[in-house]
């Protein structure tokens, strides 16, 4: 079998090793800079979910490469800050001599470096790599511990980073508009009017998948998103200028909206906006620095939602479509993976890893995967119960007989992007397994059928997916589901099912619905389909109010053999029937013959 | 069969009238005041859901008669701010040729002002009679249109009102601790140190149920809620000071911690109050002038909730008990009703006002009627579709053959408060109206047998009662639940099952339960149980979470004929069984040997 992978490494980045030297070198600058300690994020300018190898600071100083945290390198210690997911990890990745793991958010940096600190103490950071929020919470909790926040001008890290890697130079293609929907000039116009609307006379943009999707490009700075790093300033007329390397936009015919700029001229023309009028900035997401070099040129900030999320959120009908083109391509490469597992995985000694590289390899034999949309999370029996496991040469499991095996992956391709979580049995189970199954299935289908008046946010649905499960004395720590791009992010804001969002669901939103169960030690479990927000058609004797529906986007089938279907309401069932036989009818043309007898029994209907 | 009821009354207060001289009369104080309006809102000092006689200012002027609203009395035109609950009652009860119906809260006071008001007017109000909230967001809002608002002195209305009736005199009685659980020096000495762990050295409390509760005493001041209209000052010591009249006080035995006060000295005690450091007020529920007494006394005021709220939602186990005994005795009483309405109704003839009586004559018969917990809403057909119906001699309708007919209703009695809806057959009806009486059942049913994990509110829960009718198109323009007291308000905050409810459901809270469904011009569905919420016992199998769930309170048969059991999922139905076999072994040693035989089919199992 295969053992390689083009998109996914195994490998662990990490070199705890040089964390003594690494922070000396860092502690040694603390005089010239005038500070008693500095924070060292994992965030990039951008703030988010990758960050390219030039960027992976908290990495070179720590050896800690999870995808989220931060340190506080002091005098005398270092706090690295991790949540419950990376808890295990860290302790493998970095010198524990040097480095103290902090439980986050549990503990927050507020609270931590009042007692770490003493009174009248500095802390520098690098205000490109915190956002303005962060900043104002950070700055509001220490001023009564007479703790001082100092931003610096340059960030120490880049100077000490003798071998660093060059800026990423992926290069900028376009996005072709029969996918996107809507011109470059069309979504800038909207955009900017709906500023002009809200009295503000610009909005500088911070987030490289708002400045693609605004100006129907693409990039190849990260890995899995498909993303160019820059930064825009909006103009409520329409026109946008763009901040990053020329070099990287060879290929692009930009409108004549828009005017390109490297990167260094960034800080100069935010000053020459400064007078134009209010300034839109999200603090949520707008790097600190921003705000400084605003305030200080005199500009009126006006402190608002980031201006593309939202109409980024509500797809496109032409989007919408290719994103179902992408399903089934995807869906056909899925089925032949579930194909693959169920007559190899009985056989005995299959890998986690082998299982990555089988599902890898179906995508790219399609010819047209740019990438997968993050790093497959493949848990074979308990490693499953890790909701964020990535499977590493270190880790790498061989799949038990008569176990549970998770595996949560997508695709990107250049109409769509996927993602999809199907729990597999290896042989066969006990009653627990298929029980708790159902009960995770149950939800997903509770979500998938739901019909609910418009205006509703996430928070008011999550319920629905989570009740069958709380029948049974159980839940799941995480979201039901988060908003998903068009070859774009993944995990995309704002919309989301989950009791955190007070965002209403639109017509034309990507979600996951992905409930799960997770038995600690034992296994775990997640069924995953992307769903997109339409208008439901009335039905005869209904309100004359606006309902609106899921249509379920993934085509792929749903374990049968994990089924109790006496759990199941007659409702359910059929969903799940129609389900498997409109995926059946959907795949069978696409994938080979071998498959399609496996295709047809895994959709056969359940009594 | 009697037509009198002791607690309801199906007059209508109105005196359309009397509208234009005493209009004519408050404008002409208007140079006096200095003012070039006035507002008349319908709440008094307390913010309650009724008001005594002596305080019904908004009646008094205008003949308007409903539980919300306000005028807003300018020189040239007079709008009267009523809700959808009221828009066509409005109508019949003032002149609408000096009062000018506004579509409130569409349309809010903030925005119509500046339209009818000229720059620079001055806008006068009564400051005992608004919160602070209220004021803060009017003031606003206004003066960008250089609008001022003044409080005034004295309230106009009173000075013209030459026929006000006398105050409330009603005494108040003790509230037996064995119902309450608690002592009022327990309570005060734990609201008390609650206040000091947040800094705060006293809470001047305006609500008359908190004041009721904490002291465990009910009044008699007000219809249908049990309360001594009082204000009182609560120490972080936990001693406090009652401002009310002594004479209603005669047959109560106060703790020593308590000090009684006439009202008049409230003012006073309140100013001597200013420097013993912060003073909590709620915003949300205190009237302005209690700020502006404690401003210029310079005191420091806390802005906070009001302290005795959420302790009081925490029900004691010996409420909860308590309760249950009286929702025995309410059930009792409704089983009765059910059986007598069965009878009577299919033999033609039967009006809503004799329903009511012949209710309220069943709860009095058992001695233990205090009050009802508010007007019995009785709707046959059509009028089961508004959904706050409140018959009158003017719109009482005979119940039609194959109608539905709607009947919410509630007791006071001394161990307990009960709201019960029940939606009734008259004779048979058709497969529409049963099918949606299923679809709220469901629902209902839904809620009912809901586990959950602690920490959420109501508004992660509000989805299970409404998705059966989404799925058929449907949903419902009010809550799903509110708050219930123990022999006080019907209608208790905070907790709420509703999309508007931020706060988290905790062990002893009461709830109604009471999804709907309304046809507009045809019929009304609405089925209502109280619920209390409980630890959930754990499951095997189930997570290490502290999940909570509900135990039903409200006794009395759900009408079978009505369901469509072939729409209900096996578990609604065995939960439906299992209520109606409990309903049947609670109450059948407690109703009358001709009403045992009806209860035993009325609640046989549905197959």
């Amino acid at each position: 079998m295969d053992k390689r992978a083009e998109f996914q490494s195994f490998d662990t980045a990490s070199r705890p090793d040089q964390g003594t030297p690494r922070v000396a070198a860092l502690r040694d600058c603390f005089p010239k800079l005038g500070v008693d300690g500095v924070l060292v994020p994992r965030a990039d300018a951008h703030q988010g979910e990758y960050v390219a190898p030039c960027d992976a600071r908290l990495l070179w100083l720590s050896g800690f490469s999870g995808s989220a945290g931060f340190c506080a390198v002091l005098k005398d210690q270092v706090g690295i800050f991790i949540d419950g997911r990376y808890r295990l990890q860290v302790r493998d990745e970095v010198d524990l001599d040097i480095f103290t793991p902090v439980d986050w958010p549990k503990t927050k940096l507020e609270t931590w470096l009042p007692t770490a600190l003493p009174k009248g103490g500095v802390i520098g950071f690098d205000p490109w790599l915190h956002t303005m929020a962060e900043i104002d919470r950070l700055a509001e909790a220490v001023a009564g511990h007479q703790i001082t926040l100092r931003p610096l001008a340059e960030n120490p890290i880049d100077a000490l980073w003798s071998d660093r890697p060059p800026p990423h130079d992926g290069k900028a293609s376009a996005y072709p508009l029969r996918y996107a929907g809507s011109s470059a000039v069309e979504k800038c116009s909207e955009v900017g009017l709906d500023l002009a609307a809200q009295g503000v006379s610009a909005a500088v943009l911070s987030l490289p998948d708002s400045i693609c999707w605004l100006l129907n490009i693409r990039g190849a700075d990260l890995p899995h998103l498909p993303v160019v790093q820059a930064f825009a300033i909006l103009s409520s007329t329409g026109s946008i200028t763009v901040f990053a390397d020329p070099a990287k936009f060879v290929d692009v015919a930009l409108p004549d909206q828009v005017t390109l700029y490297p990167l260094d001229r960034f800080e100069e023309r935010l000053r020459q906006e400064a007078n134009s009028g209010p300034i839109r900035l999200d603090p949520k997401t707008a790097p600190h620095k921003l705000r400084m070099i605003l305030a200080e040129a005199g500009a009126e900030i006006d402190e608002g939602p980031e201006p593309c999320t939202l109409p980024k959120a509500r797809k496109h009908p032409a989007e919408i479509d290719a994103t179902r083109a992408a399903h089934l391509r995807d869906g056909a490469a899925m089925v032949r993976f579930l194909h693959w597992f169920d007559h190899r995985a009985p056989q005995g000694g299959l890998t986690e890893i082998e299982c990555v590289c089988a599902l890898e390899r179906f995508r790219r034999e399609t010819g047209a995967l740019q990438d997968i949309s993050f790093d497959t999370i493949a848990g074979a029996g308990a490693h499953g119960a890790i909701v964020h496991y990535r499977v590493s040469e270190a880790t790498n499991a061989p799949l038990a007989p008569n176990t549970l095996f998770l595996i949560d992956s997508g695709g990107q391709y250049l109409d769509g992007t996927t993602d999809i979580t199907r729990t597999l049995p290896v042989g066969d189970v006990g009653l627990e397994e298929k029980q708790a199954f159902t009960q995770v299935l149950r939800g997903m289908i509770a979500l998938s059928r739901a019909r609910f008046p418009k205006g509703l946010a996430g928070r008011d649905l999550d319920a629905l997916a989570r009740a069958p499960l709380w029948a049974a004395g159980r839940d799941y720590d995480h979201g039901t589901g988060h908003g998903v791009g068009v070859y774009l992010s993944v995990h995309e804001a704002p919309q989301r099912i989950s009791r955190a969002s007070d965002v209403p669901l639109e017509v034309g939103m990507i979600l996951s619905n992905e409930p799960g169960f997770y038995k600690e030690g034992a296994y775990g479990i997640r069924i995953e389909n992307l769903i997109v927000v339409q208008e439901a058609a009335p039905i005869a004797g209904g309100d004359a109010r606006t309902m609106l529906e899921f249509e379920t986007l993934t085509l792929a089938p749903i374990d049968r053999r994990l089924v109790v279907s006496h759990d199941m309401a007659a409702a359910d069932i059929a969903w799940l029937n129609e389900y498997h036989a409109r995926v059946a009818k959907a795949l069978m043309p696409l994938v080979p013959p071998e498959a399609q007898a496996w295709l047809r029994q895994a959709t056969a209907p359940i009594a």
